[in-house]
């Protein structure tokens, strides 16, 4: 049988002992799990970015995965702890938008985390990662019912998702993350370019964005010479701008929220 | 059963492979044991702050757990290999000060690891993480009699710990850590309030630090308006400076070894 | 039984999700498997940096251990992925030069991984690390036969290797590598040394570089004074040249390709 699987993601850093003590508590709850960090860079307090990195990154995971999720600037100012189980997943965080990608899913429940017999005593003023979202976490992931939890949560913090326009026949959507190698991905989907452009072969489309002007869809970084910049559709099935070998955040100066437009070439 | 747990704090970073090989030692000595980082990014020769973070973390986790501590500047200088057992937990580290807090415990038992048996063979010149620490660490976690490291080590190295005193009816302490966010953590400990100022309300107390006096203390870091500054007692029990979703350290420009009085205020 | 052993090494970095993808994919195909981390902090396309890691780190593994490196700049350019069988172990990655170290091995096997069946599907443009290597890495630990991955790789890319060459009875090496302590690790092992000064005491050796020269090797980094410069085997066995408790590479201003020489004192 497949060991339990807990994946974690959080704005601790590696530099102090948080994590490392938030394993300890997942061990001591559920022995036979195993932990995959995610990652724990995300800027602190930064929710937009986890929240992007969960819907990029989970739906890589089997079902009956739980992903722990504690970007947490609010701890104990009344915001509430929070369950989602959605996609066959389950996703265990602050009620702050973090688990969007949860809450967005067709059929998603969400439950609030009140039983105080499944946290670590006594609850700390600050650490809510350790003494309430992991062990919870972890009893989920070691077989505890998810209507367990505590009730049902009404009207949870949503995230405000940029929606793309088609505007005079140009799909305009924006920048949600640039990755470790200055690749600039888009809230712009296969299926969504499938759906605004159906019937257009992908080199008949074009890109822009910071005023630089792509043609077509690559098939691979390396379709075109070192340093062109290339559009692709990355390994999340979303529009990426890239540069071959090179670092497309720094040679365009684009970031996240930036537009990038597609249209048919004419 | 719960399988065998090893923590493990270094100051080897992570962009070389100094902590891999260390979790290979480890797993071949006990495949079961589970391993948990706690950091790896105490600066170079960093013993008081990896010192910090075994006292400041290990509490959490269950009895029994091993906790591996390789900062360890004076490789093969003569320094001995130690093995401590207090607070139901097992240490292995230099004798350099890294284990003060298992050597401060009641009733600590410390042990020189001497028996070469136990060891990688060869052992390096460079490396007794890998050749010295790890194994023995690994062999104590899958049930190596405690009493089997070596003879009794006497006279291990002792760090000096500041200790907070009383003034002219203040407590006079000092910041022992910045956090990832920021975070002042002192050494003023929940208890040691409690002993000095007994029968006052939290409310009624009042932290200075680099001329900012902060009144009361709070029950969350969102008590008071984003900006301004909390003292609290945080996850570890100790009095810490915040500033809400801010960053206490940069604000106030202090950092370890600075001063934090507290008193009744008047 | 000892559970199987994959590490992993790769440019990716820890700001991003990739690793723990990875490391789901490797879970989901061996679910038994241990994942050690070496490290994913190689610059991004570092191929020759990733081969050296290789080379140092994977000789303290155990038999049979699994080793994935996925350093791959050029992905989906029509490089082939490769599996290597050398040194008792397996190492499956690009054909760009990362595992150098299995292919240099005298009787190393080399396979292309062309069994789609192996594959995670679909197979994106731009992450065979997740849907290719990974998988592969992962079955391989769980017990697939090597034979199983693909037909003979002929003629998979190799690396310049630095040779040391003996110049007017002086040995010639290169800086390969510097370690987050600084110390500076060469291309002349102890064998060589061994080798071309035989009946030599290391003593009687002398370590030039940037004009620093450096009589007889140490023991210990502590054998010197505290600021001093020593040369040393070190725990991969190669000579290395360090200040006691300082930066070698920041002292010397030496870096990755700079000379070293060695020689016998007159």
């Amino acid at each position: 049988m497949k060991p339990p699987l807990v994946t974690f993601v959080s704005d601790f850093g590696r530099d102090d002992w948080f994590v490392g003590v938030v394993h300890g508590v997942i061990l001591e709850a559920c022995p036979e799990a195993r932990i995959v960090d995610l990652t724990h860079h995300i800027p602190p307090g930064g929710v937009e970015r986890a929240a992007f990195v969960v819907e990029v990154a989970t739906p890589d995971f089997a079902a009956g995965t739980v992903h722990l999720v504690v970007v947490d600037p609010g701890v104990r100012t009344g915001r509430r702890a929070l369950a989602g189980r959605a996609r066959d997943q389950i996703f265990v965080g602050p009620d702050n938008g973090v688990l969007e990608w949860a809450l967005a899913a067709p059929g998603a429940e969400v439950r609030e985390l009140t039983d105080v017999k499944l946290f670590r005593q006594p609850v700390s003023r600050t650490f809510h990662g350790r003494d309430v979202f992991a062990p919870v976490a972890a009893r989920l992931a070691c077989g505890l019912k998810f209507e367990s939890v505590g009730p049902v949560a009404k009207d949870p913090l949503r995230l405000p998702v940029p929606t793309p326009q088609l505007v005079n026949g140009e799909l305009r959507g924006r920048i949600m993350f640039v990755d470790r190698f200055g690749n600039l991905l888009t809230n712009l989907t296969e299926r969504l370019l499938a759906e605004r452009f159906p019937d257009v072969a992908p080199e008949r489309l074009e890109v822009e964005a910071a005023g630089c002007v792509i043609r077509g869809l690559a098939r691979a970084y390396a379709d075109a010479p070192v340093g062109s910049m290339v559009a692709i559709l990355d390994s999340s099935g979303r529009l990426e701008i890239a540069q071959v070998r090179g670092d497309a955040s720094q040679r365009l100066g684009l970031s996240v929220r930036d537009d990038v437009r597609v249209r048919v070439r004419r």
